[in-house]
């Protein structure tokens, strides 16, 4: 276990600080699916990726979903342990949306070790911020930029994370990651096909103008 | 000059860390319309808010707005202060919306602060997460809500806040606020004249039936 890969200020800490985190922290395996925090109510701990891939979305009432961010290997879900923080008054469900392994640090040893240390205080608040950062450009996405513009991007950015054309995706989960219905997606995704920038088949999306996306997507 | 009603943690500093903190402070009056703060690279110090009422919004590229917090009495403005967190990475505007009276404390003074004191980092991290919150709710707002429930709601929060059931608004005002078109709210504000829930004569609306304003606003 070197949690010092995951906390850059990790030479900050004192001895005895860093052995009370490593003793606490326990190793996870997450299939994809799994989920890892459903509602305020479910205070896991700090969540620490080692491999693989997590999705925090904000569900609605009626079922609906939107995708805020996703974590990845070296990332840390702070909001997994927002009982530490009795400020956060928001409910963020995190799954595994890949086969993913994790260390777990429980919310009350990481309290303790943040009211010790001003460093891992403060790192904590970057890792906040950058959360935060990701969350406003998600607003500014809703607010501004039309559905075939968001749509596009997500698109290209999913082909980037996959490291291919072809994306396995219904329209379904399309829908959940973008807070819009289905109908939506496949409308849209019908005009773009219509327009020769993907293909759809089964199950499939293939992408087949990568160029006139990216102008899609602006 | 009393910081310590800013910060309830305030006992927990040493002699020399609030003193640092107190010489380095300055008062400022900002009359209403203000701008306090526009963009990323206008890092003014963190704000405290004695007296007045300020608004934090975010820009488009167009010009377009919307309110994403307001802050009160003896609340703290961290995002006037960005440039001390690398992690910030989002522009958020923020203007008098009264005339008000403010503490500002410059971003490296509070940084080396921070840097020092655990309890001032977490407290930090506290405000940080209240305004986490307050954004989430409006992300929420604006994926869920449709638009007659959020701009009833918006009046009524308006008119808890100004005390009195007359509110001198513009249109284009409240469209800045909720991130739509002025249009959008002229046309929802003739539709609850129609209903009977406002009155609307020039440069003013007056609530005249609160408690179905309550049930649009659900």
């Amino acid at each position: 276990m070197n949690l010092a890969e995951y906390f850059p200020m990790w030479d900050q800490l004192t001895g005895d600080e860093c052995a009370a985190l490593e003793r606490a922290t326990t190793s996870r395996r997450a299939p994809r699916g799994t989920m890892l925090r459903s509602g305020a109510a479910d205070c896991v701990g700090l969540i620490l990726v080692r491999s693989g891939q997590l999705r925090a979305y904000m569900l609605s009432g009626e079922g609906r979903e939107v995708t805020l961010y996703r974590l990845f290997e070296r990332d840390i879900c702070l909001f997994s342990a927002s009982c530490m923080m009795a400020s956060i008054q928001f409910e963020i469900t995190v799954e595994a949306e890949k086969d993913s392994e994790l260390y777990v640090i429980p919310a009350d040893t990481y309290k303790k070790a943040m009211e010790r240390s001003a460093a891992l205080a403060n790192y904590t608040n970057e890792v906040m911020a950058q959360r935060f950062s990701e969350v406003m450009w998600l607003i500014e996405q809703i607010m501004w930029k039309s559905m075939d513009r968001r749509l596009a991007d997500f698109l290209l950015s999913e082909s980037a994370l996959e490291g291919g054309d072809s994306l396995r995706l219904t329209h379904e989960r399309i829908a959940n990651h973008m807070g819009t219905a289905r109908e939506v997606v496949t409308r849209m995704l019908r005009y773009f096909q219509s327009e020769g920038v993907v293909e759809l088949t089964r199950g499939e999306i293939r992408l087949t103008d990568r160029k006139k996306l990216g102008m899609i997507a602006g």
